[in-house]
């Protein structure tokens, strides 16, 4: 049995980010050279985010680019310059999934001086990272509550996180103030991510009592939210933020089914973020997942939300193939969802067709 | 606003006790003269659960009497003793609610030095108490989560706890073989202490979108218990430990409502204990909780519960008084459950009739 970690500390609220300087001072007083690292979402680049931080002179601000899935290359460079700039005594993540991953992976190399590649796996990391903050800036992948940072590396063919207890963050800041800017689309991507997650690990065949209690509490957030009239009310964006928070902790406790891979395969092979990957796997999962399916047919249409289509109509046998092999590799949630023999009914014909759907 | 602070590190599931020894490993080898404090509940005096701690030599086994509800002169008189045994690491809290509050107690005075009584009120305690683990040996009272510890202070006529985020639990371990032997009617008292105090929060006027959440998850699980057919089945056992946890996360950032301060009467003036007490005062809150009310009777007739009546039918116009005035001081709750002028409703006569109704 294992000691199930999550996140105890955190602030909530419209006007929660003021806490950050709480948070920091008791740190810089103990240690005043060292350094905070902030490390944000190239979005809020030219926002006034940053005037609202509590940044010193000498505190680093690094924007991260979150163009692409977050890779072990782009953590290894971010960690290299940080080793130059001497002592950090914490590190604060502002964004959504891939900016809060990073920084996790980030706070777990600086003291144990690793790549990020070492510890790609199961408890892996050997000790403490330096004291982490997360900010979630969009919600719903739940990595501002996980015990793990998925990160792709591209020679080793891997998406793969530090599945740790050290990748816990220790504290978080969850204020609804800063996703009243997301785009609508990104708002419902991301939001599906914590249905999609909960959807998969209730119907699975893994229990665990705890995590079934806070997935059940987030996917009747998400279903209140997203079938509201406006999602994105200061009111749903906070339950939001509870919801993502709620499924992230219930993460490290259960596994995910059948989206989840086939959404790898469409970002392996197509490049495909993972959020949106996710909806557009959900779109055809009738056969798998019936009732929810509808379910999520009826928040597109409550949302006016509109999925790209025909991805996968015009690809070669070869792409089907790597299709394939990118989804059918993820045996955990894949026996989770359909058993030990799960390749019977995903057979490569199965597989290309619903793959040809979306 | 401020900091949430939940126990974010736990053991879960039949077998769960075991654990133990890994979680006071590291802090005895760091101090290896260092005594751990077992507090247990006079309960487990003649069981073999002693058998199964991984007591040493030096160890302080204490069997605490938990017949009265817990008290200030109690709980200072245990730290007093402790005191003399030099240096304790850990202290061990394995019992209900009155057990895990007074261990929570006695880890905060014990390295503070204060009076039990010093720290009744908010945010009183100083700093850090001893490393403390939580074991629950009966569900319902949310002892294992909460940040408080309710003592009567006789003297003061005060019932009031320590409300700090260092009287959360470090560790909890939560293992539904232990309330495997709990007579019918206490798993019954116990666990609607958790659907009493959500019901409360739920109805009430302050809002908390974190603790709701909470709140409705622990509702969820304790209709599913105490209307199935086996309320003590181990799984259904489990997951009263499941919702119990998530009530007593959710207090902190909630209130109670009207069920709780007329239940505070009850144990103030005829000594009643709490969780009974909680179910004397549901059994005719058909006023002001009308569906929760009719929820709870079908519960108490499915479970074959029999609740003690005729309370107050022969009590003095004195005793009366003392009910009123022992009831009515609870202003947050009730002012949270009725408005600003709950006196208004709640007057001397109406209160009457009420507890003449039990």
């Amino acid at each position: 049995m294992r000691l199930t970690k999550t996140v105890g500390d955190y602030y909530l609220g419209s006007g929660a980010l003021k806490n950050l300087d709480t948070l920091l001072k008791p740190l810089q007083e103990t240690n005043n050279t060292g350094k905070v690292a902030y490390l944000i979402d190239h979005y809020f680049l030219k926002s006034d985010l940053k005037d609202k931080l509590p940044i010193r002179e000498n505190d680093i601000l690094y924007f991260i680019d979150t163009t692409d899935e977050p890779t072990t290359e782009q953590v290894d460079k971010i960690a290299e310059e940080f080793q130059r700039e001497g002592e950090i005594i914490a590190a604060v993540g502002i964004g959504g999934g891939s900016t809060l991953d990073i920084t996790k992976a980030i706070a777990n190399l600086i003291p144990n001086g690793a790549k990020a590649e070492d510890y790609q796996g199961w408890d892996l990391v050997p000790g403490p990272g330096i004291f982490k903050i997360g900010i979630p800036t969009i919600s719903g992948t739940g990595a501002e509550g996980s015990r793990t940072c998925v990160l792709m590396n591209h020679a080793k063919k891997l998406k793969l996180g530090h599945n740790s207890d050290y990748t816990v963050y220790n504290r978080l800041i969850m204020d609804p103030d800063l996703t009243a800017s997301v785009p609508k689309d990104q708002y419902f991507y991301t939001g599906m991510d914590t249905f999609i997650h909960c959807i998969e690990s209730l119907e699975g065949r893994y229990r665990h009592s705890f995590a079934d209690a806070l997935s059940d509490a987030a996917l009747s957030l998400s279903r209140k939210i997203f079938l509201s009239d406006d999602m994105q009310s200061k009111e749903n964006r906070e339950s939001l933020m509870v919801a993502s928070f709620m499924g992230g902790s219930a993460i490290g406790n259960s596994f995910v089914g059948v989206v989840h891979p086939f959404s790898a395969g469409l970002s392996m092979v197509l490049g495909l973020h993972h959020c949106i990957g996710n909806c557009i796997v959900m779109n055809v999962m009738d056969q798998f997942y019936p009732s929810q399916t509808q379910e999520f047919h009826r928040m597109l249409e409550k949302q006016s939300i509109k999925l790209p289509t025909g991805l996968c109509a015009n690809l070669t046998d070869k792409q089907h193939q790597n299709l394939y092999d990118a989804t059918i590799v993820h045996e955990k949630p894949l026996m989770n969802a359909l058993g030990d023999d799960f390749k019977k009914t995903l057979t490569p014909s199965t597989v290309r067709r619903i793959f040809e759907r979306m």
